[in-house]
């Protein structure tokens, strides 16, 4: 049986050189197009996508060249999508990663060449995962993946929130939004390896409640510091989102109605863990990303209480 | 055993019905998005390579569901490609089979969203004729398909030719660039089918020698169309391409030089398509598009030759 992931710090050493190597250059490419890939592949994230797929391919026995070939692909898929995201007539950003973004290092139409490498280079890397994996299970694998980046995840999630100025600003449409766009990833972070893995359907059921729970938990979290940080430092609830209109929960319902919000998510999804680990006890890994969330909500809502005190003090007597 | 494809004229009716419901459209995407869309997939092209697909696929034996997933899934890719080529950032296109560019009728990032959801669904349609077809074989289809399509092919032809007026203008150059841009889908179209029915190593090996003599042979007489059309109608040789300084054989080499190497291809081809005829008589169709292209060849130098007899008699006696 093939050997196991292993989680030591080396792991993330592994994956940024996996990241950097994983798409293999022709000798005769474009050496426009080449320096463009290069750039994007030396300067990986923080790969905790590909981190925590490893740890779940580990809970599934998934062997370790699939686990390898998902971590990978999926963050080829999340840099595609911030590159594309970059570009002038979608966010129109500057710098990515601490480096300048690909279409202001080289130009627009390198960028979107780049991003479609990686994209390709993905697909094939997740096929070959799927093409050893069971032959009942390849099927479903392959129509969630669809799904997740399709038009009924991402890139439906990216279009609607390019026209959210356009949309009611409530939480359905700032959590469609989310859904589409932040969820989607992490929902196949978690899910893929479960699959691939052949894991029980009540368990990719509950893997997945827990990742939308969490995806959502977190973009209310940046929302709300969005929201905090500038009140904080300006006194008023002048936001970063709010000056561009972009999606943000706590500037569309207020912020103790998004920290209800993010309360109730993180309980659903605690209620959901413990089902999930009395099924898989190799999954309590996934507490502490579950422990990090809530020091992340503390922050946010020692933020909250502080304004509401001064709020209170500033009260005429 | 599946039913095989059959050839009337309804087959391109029922190919352009699958080309317009094969990407299914959820009841929430953005309306925006869903527009453009339906924009893309009621306007399919000439159908020629999927009509080709489902040809080759009848005569490997290739169940009618695997054939249609294919043809349709490298209809989409090739639309894809067409609608970023047309961006302002690449070949900055106004139209487009008929109908204004979806980044004129719509926007440059509902464009860029439109094509790749045609991408991810053509990659899951792809993924479901690989899914069913021998285990053996399926690793060689995967690689093949993300050579034509990514850095080794498609991606850099299309790097290559935005780049062009820095590059040498010589054979090489265009033929290259026309390799990775034009011929990459037609080797896809001739092979594919052939791979996932099991074709003989030798089969796919001449299959593939057929499609690059023909895909370059096809590129070299639109060159040379471009450069003759104009060289007849205003006298002198200040073709399109020369003034665009785009990649053309027959402003590179010349006219007689690209006609020379233009009869050369098709030689080759005649040869290798012989002997693949001797091994899978069921590919005489085959011969039917090398009188097309014989039409094609005779029409252009009849048109050189009565240039060189204008210039003979032009000349002072």
């Amino acid at each position: 049986m093939p050997a196991k992931p292993q989680f030591d710090e080396k792991n993330s050493a592994l994956l940024k050189e996996s990241f950097r190597t994983s798409l293999p250059l022709p000798s005769l490419l474009d050496p426009g197009f080449e320096e463009a890939l290069r750039h994007v592949l030396s300067a990986s994230g923080s790969m905790v996508r590909p981190r925590m797929v490893l740890r779940l391919s580990a809970a599934y026995d998934l062997d370790l060249e699939s686990a390898h070939n998902v971590a990978i692909a999926l963050e080829y898929f999340h840099t595609a999508s911030l590159i594309f995201d970059d570009l002038p007539c979608m966010d129109n950003a500057l710098q990515r990663r601490g480096v300048p973004c690909v279409h202001i290092e080289f130009d627009e139409s390198t960028a979107i060449l780049t991003a479609l490498a990686l994209i390709n280079r993905a697909y094939a890397l997740i096929w070959r995962a799927i093409a050893v994996c069971p032959r009942n299970v390849q099927p479903h694998v392959m129509t969630y993946i669809e799904k997740r980046l399709g038009v009924d995840g991402l890139l439906n999630g990216q279009s609607l929130d390019l026209r959210y100025s356009t949309l009611p600003h409530t939480r359905e449409t700032t959590e469609r939004i989310a859904l589409g766009k932040t969820v989607s990833l992490i929902r196949l972070t978690l899910v893929v390896p479960a699959m691939l893995g052949g894991a029980p359907a009540r368990e990719i059921q509950l893997l997945e409640r827990v990742a939308v729970c969490w995806g959502l938990a977190y973009q209310a979290i940046d929302d709300l510091k969005d929201v905090l940080q500038s009140a904080t430092e300006t006194g008023k609830t002048s936001a970063r989102d709010d000056l561009l209109d972009r999606p943000n929960i706590a500037s569309a319902i207020g912020i103790c109605a998004a920290v209800e919000r993010l309360e109730r998510l993180l309980h659903i999804g605690d209620l959901t863990l413990r089902r999930l680990l009395v099924r898989r006890p190799a999954l309590s890994f996934l507490s502490k990303l579950r422990s990090d969330l809530e020091a992340e909500l503390r922050q946010v809502t020692d933020v909250a209480c502080e304004m509401a005190e001064e709020a209170f003090t500033r009260e005429p007597s």
